[in-house]
């Protein structure tokens, strides 16, 4: 693979969407995201490659004359987390182009494409995988337009709003689709592996967890005679992180990454308070365990402290297994490659799992720093990037009989 | 007393600043706190009142040719919370105008004078009677350089932004000063009775709370490998919580009003908590107990979860005890009016306590609806109003020995 190819076109990225404190924020939709989608495009141009948007702004890149043939396509996505690393996603796009430029180098008989999906972080409208979910089936219109972001703004409205037409295609046909991504945890970084072979994708089980206390003043409300918002969200803050800490021999987590008080000053009790809550696992039962734990939590919290609560089910959604030829060609190549790798279970949620119900797929990834990620200090190694497209080439070449 | 001139004021206010989410939002030096004070300036003019700013936009309402002159001040704020009520503060500054009206109606040989002062509220900039404190001595321009909004202007950028010039101008002097306020909890209501005759203020002491954790990915990222700044957070917040009720029976309370998370985003770790805590009380002792043991759970939070935390004192000031003539002449007048009422300490902060210090200060409080306060919800009578204003009069006849 040309790893200074691709060393150029991820500097070029960098520019895009940088955060003033710290990362990039590229989110879903935004003028950011479209930056990025347009130096993706350019650098596809500049191998003498067609890309094309789809209804919702998807990108595909082929050889001229391609377009329309089912292929090996290879993709990621181009978003980011609110002050997120460079390398999640966006690697798995670049592979893509880097793998085209190598059969194309090399006259490989291989057809192969490149996708690149919207929206894939849920951190604006709460919705992961939006983009390639929009156009599998997974996401309907009604579904884009009850999702909203923080501002009032439905993924439905962002998407018109840019001249996408949500609703009136699907993903065209593929021969099968891979995605190379960080790992986003410790497991390849700590037991030094270059490779993991992914088996199966947590699902997202999100809620959205309002209480409605009472809006007081802050220095003549006696204690006795308050209903703070917070107070209960707090208990159930902590009833999260318990349920996520008592299934954790079934690798379930549970985070509440947003907090959000009304009217949050300093001088008021807050009369409501809203949490967003994540539960992720592969074990369906275990996933179950800690939703009824966190369940149980908000009606002790309503009880005792007599503060009702609204609990909406954003996601809820199931493991998704990986294809079985896409996985053992994977498993052929890396075995191949001499490198040290591992089948693994991803916790995080990715495209991948949103293609795997129409069409045959499956995921490398490859060791990030200390598995940070969602974070201006994540990194990875750009070799190993290649490393990581070297495999899904490989794997194509297994599935195709041609080694 | 000229309720029906009250309620005409009351009612000309009622536009200013009206919030979408229900209540009224003036915030300091906000366009809709100038338009209130635009509105009580064109209430004085039509009694043939002057009204004069000082240089921090507090306003001062005289007979004409009295603006030098040391008077009986009665008044009290403009600003609200976000989504408060219509009565904290301008009740307090209508009945100033209200008593002018009967003293030139009458001809009552009374020097007195009304203040409204800015940004009580410490809603926005964390600091409460900034406005009142500003010309007191209580707050220099590197203080007011020093507080700063969530959005990061100072107060004293937001004051010079609006033409003032914080610093160059003290309060002038006054015979005394009284202050109307809605009692902003639930003794008086709950009694029955009419009038509270404040005998000493609960001061805040206030904490800025930062918990910098680590930003990681929600899903990747297994339990025992997190910082979880949220996590940390809460036990904090529920410790303020216990703080509070612990210290009860001294009518010490605590609250925690202010919350937010970096990045905020349903799929990521929060890398850092900022937490604004809020203890009052008119005990030093109960108060420093409440804060010792906020400062232990910070502490414990800290060890348990290897998680660094920034402890920022906003403010710490002691409780400030009233003038004991003016009290006399209030509880005089009270007691003459043969209206049910009691002395009490307040809770809440009022401008009256950074007059004090420097001239004989005192507080009539009137009930509020269920206590409530700081919310749309507040709710007082203006027959109520005129009550307390008639009481301010009659104890300025006994402290000038007309009666």
């Amino acid at each position: 693979m040309n790893v200074q190819l691709l060393r150029e076109w991820f500097d070029e990225l960098a520019s895009a969407g940088v955060d003033r404190g710290g990362g990039v924020t590229r989110l879903a939709y935004s003028a950011e995201e479209d930056l990025m989608f347009q130096k993706v495009a350019s650098f596809a141009a500049g191998l003498g490659l067609s890309a094309a948007e789809d209804c919702v702004g998807n990108m595909y890149i082929s050889f001229p004359g391609m377009e329309d043939e089912a292929c090996h396509t290879i993709g990621s996505h181009l978003d980011s987390v609110p002050r997120g690393g460079m390398y999640d996603g966006v690697i798995g796009v670049l592979a893509g182009l880097l793998v085209m430029e190598k059969v194309r180098r090399l006259g490989l008989p291989i057809p192969v494409k490149t996708a690149a999906f919207r929206c894939e972080e849920s951190s604006l409208y709460g919705l992961a995988t939006a983009g390639s979910g929009a156009v599998t089936g997974s996401f309907d219109v009604p579904h884009l337009k009850r999702v909203k972001s923080l501002s009032g703004e439905s993924l439905y409205d962002a998407m018109t709003k840019k001249g996408y037409s949500p609703g009136t295609c699907v993903l065209k046909p593929m021969l099968d689709f891979t995605e190379i991504h960080i790992e986003q945890g410790r497991v390849l970084w700590e037991s030094g592996e270059k490779i993991g072979v992914v088996t199966a994708i947590a699902a997202p089980t999100r809620l959205k967890v309002t209480f409605h206390g009472r809006q007081d003043h802050s220095g003549a409300t006696p204690m006795d005679l308050r209903k703070d918002a917070l107070c209960a969200a707090a208990e159930v803050i902590l009833a999260v992180e318990k349920a996520g800490r008592d299934e954790k021999h079934h690798a379930t987590v549970a985070t509440t990454g947003v907090v959000q008080v009304t009217p949050g000053a300093l001088n008021v009790i807050p009369g409501a308070a809203e949490l967003r809550i994540d539960i992720r696992g592969i074990d369906k039962d275990s996933i179950s365990r800690a939703a009824e734990a966190i369940r149980g939590a908000i009606k002790d919290a309503e009880r005792t402290r007599g503060i009702p609560c609204d609990v909406e089910i954003i996601s809820a959604s199931d493991p998704v297994a990986l294809d079985e030829g896409v996985i053992e060609s994977l498993a052929g190549a890396a075995e191949k490659s001499s490198l040290s790798w591992r089948r693994m279970a991803s916790g995080a949620g990715h495209d991948a799992m949103k293609v795997a119900p129409l069409y045959p797929a499956g995921m490398v990834f490859i060791p990030c720093r200390e598995g940070i990620s969602h974070s201006p200090e994540e990194e990875a190694s750009l070799e190993d990037v290649a490393l990581g497209a070297e495999v899904i080439l490989e794997g194509i070449k297994i599935r195709r009989g041609m080694v």
